[in-house]
């Protein structure tokens, strides 16, 4: 009895070691995994001359509530520019080099860790200006990770103190790793190639149009007509708002009007300046450079909100102002969006077929290098997006 | 018959003519009372050395339409300063001397038009900061004549379009001549010796608290605590606010305890700013020199608004700054109040006990200058208050 007692306690005794060191094993693959790095290639600007060339990096291991993404499309924003050339100093925001921007990504799921339960491998998935937040405090907890209040890391040009520190690296490149939490699912049935600049150029004009409760009948305007401006145009007309664009010359005039705006004007012709003071509910300025705000506001009725989203390095409002001229017009700022919003914003376009205006270029540094001339010289169609599958 | 009937006709004729003769004559009396203007006697600033002296002048006669109003208590404003020494050319206001100021003025009515019914001769009348405006335009049809479409004409140092383009004259005087609809009725039982900053300070901070929709329980600010700023106190405190006050020094803390702030800042210690970001519902700001309006805004909650009073020279906002670090806050000037909006006021503030905290000061050259050069040091009591009894 008791050798056999012995021998069966044994037994189990061996059976547990043995468990042990298997689990060890499966944790010490799973920790091997997880601090594998991943190799990717893109394109990065290497100083403020701002000239692209290729560039291979590697990016954060896939985690277990990661996900790895096959870029498709990514889009390229304004203020990859102002990035890219070290033009936001003013605002505290200084470039780090070799940079890769991008953070208008489009793509599909290629791996996913083992906790991830919103996407399955080959599900499109987007990825825009930002790759994680603490998620814990006030601005988190009410879905506008953007202001975290621990400080959302971006998409590019951020330090990641979710991840050692790294410096992130963005979009212009084959393949990204996030948290599932900071994806967005792209429905199945979405024009793919156009999706991209939602991830910034829709959300960004969506949410003050939310934020502001514009509403049908509203008398609107839409200060700058590229690629922020144009997605507020299409949200605005589906919104069944009296639209004004406004830009500074006539290149886009029949553009507008096959998108339903009901006014264009050129703000450097006097003549179509006119009559425009205290007409409007609702202005978004999306102007990248410099401009007087106040010819905006005074546009603006009584009550009436005016949503700054362009990042114009030297445009000031004297306060005094204000009340003198300009009293009772609200103005504020808005930045993207949280990720909530942003789905929401995604998956509402898709359903009405609202997509930006682009024009694709191919995964080569003279054509990246060419569509920044042509955004900095204000010769750009709505939006450029390069198709990352031309990457060789 | 035919002869009876002649001399019926005649005299019937005769009769007409009289009547004709004695009405005519009657309006000519009337149209020489209209012309004949007033005596006034008060202190006007002459050059922008700043100084007062006595100064006799004539305001236009008493019309149909308007009251004479002794003034009894002129208040002095920190707007009377910026005016009296030419300190507003950067806003496109220009002084022109001789100039009486003076926008906060309580008097009792001395002489009433003909067609005047919303006063009697012995009724308490106040002026506020304008005196005429079109009465027609969309601004002023909906209670807003201070941004008249046709330019409202200001107490003093305005061009009275209504009277010959004279320039106006203000209350550090004996009497003034406004029309009846810009009269505010002052209830009898008022203490009318505090009355007068309600005309301007009380308006000022009013009107964008209603504006605003400030509410029970909101968690706001006051930024300045001085004439304007201690009216807005008092109003968020009857409000059931939970009210923080903005100063730079401690001169005011217990002040500011018994009129039921919850919390005194010192902006010049840092301690006492700490926590504040992110946690205001409304902030006023009511400072009159220069300051960084982004350290309000930042203590905004999202959502929140500040509403800018003080007219500072130079205090300017970078737009880029409102998304960046402070997005979804609303900034706002508001310019004193209309008529109704002041009427309102008034009977509110004298029903619930709510009065400026004033010092009186004799009507003195010297008084008058001493009290400048307090306000503009900062030294000031809540308002200084010109007892224009004593004027000799």
């Amino acid at each position: 009895m008791f050798n056999l007692k012995f021998l069966s306690n044994l037994k189990i005794f061996f059976v547990l070691i043995l468990s042990i060191v298997v689990i060890n094993l499966a944790d010490v693959r799973q920790n091997c995994a997880q601090t594998t790095r991943v190799s990717a290639k893109g394109f990065a600007v290497h100083s403020q001359d701002g000239h692209f060339h290729k560039h291979e990096f590697t990016r954060h291991a896939v985690g277990d509530h990661d996900i790895q993404v096959e870029i498709l499309y990514a889009g390229i924003c304004h203020s990859d520019l102002h990035a890219a050339w070290n033009e936001q100093s003013n605002f505290g925001i200084h470039s780090r080099y070799p940079m890769v921007p991008g953070h208008e990504i489009a793509g599909r799921v290629t791996k996913v860790g083992k906790s991830v339960t919103k996407f399955n491998v080959g599900d499109f998935a987007g990825v825009g200006c930002m790759v994680n937040a603490c998620r814990k405090c006030n601005s988190c907890s009410v879905g506008k990770e953007q202001f975290c209040e621990k400080g959302a890391v971006f998409t590019y040009n951020s330090k990641d103190q979710y991840h050692e520190n790294e410096i992130t690296m963005g979009g212009y490149s084959d393949t990204i790793i996030v948290s599932e939490y900071f994806a967005i699912k792209i429905p199945s049935n979405a024009v793919i190639s156009k999706v991209a600049p939602l991830l910034c150029a829709g959300i960004t004009t969506w949410s003050p149009i939310k934020f502001s409760n514009v509403k049908s009948g509203d008398r609107v305007g839409v200060a700058g007509f590229g690629g922020l401006g144009h997605m507020a145009v299409q949200y605005l007309v589906d919104l069944k708002t009296e639209v004004t664009v406004f830009d500074v010359n006539d290149t886009k005039r029949d553009a507008a009007k096959r998108m339903g705006v009901k006014r264009y004007v050129n703000v450097r012709n006097p003549q179509e300046m006119e009559g425009l003071n205290n007409t409007m509910d609702f202005i978004i300025t999306t102007i990248p450079v410099d401009y007087d705000p106040l010819l905006y506001v005074r546009m603006l009725k009584m009550g009436g909100e005016m949503a700054v989203v362009g990042l114009p390095p030297n445009s000031n409002i004297n306060i005094s102002k204000l009340p003198l001229g300009n009293a009772n017009r609200k103005i504020y700022g808005s930045l993207i969006g949280g990720i909530k919003e942003t789905q929401e914003m995604l998956d509402y376009s898709v359903s009405n077929n609202i997509y930006p205006e682009i024009e694709l270029i191919k995964a080569e540094t003279s054509e990246i290098d060419k569509a920044y001339q042509k955004i900095s010289a204000g010769e750009v169609p709505f939006r450029y997006v390069i198709d990352m599958s031309t990457l060789r």
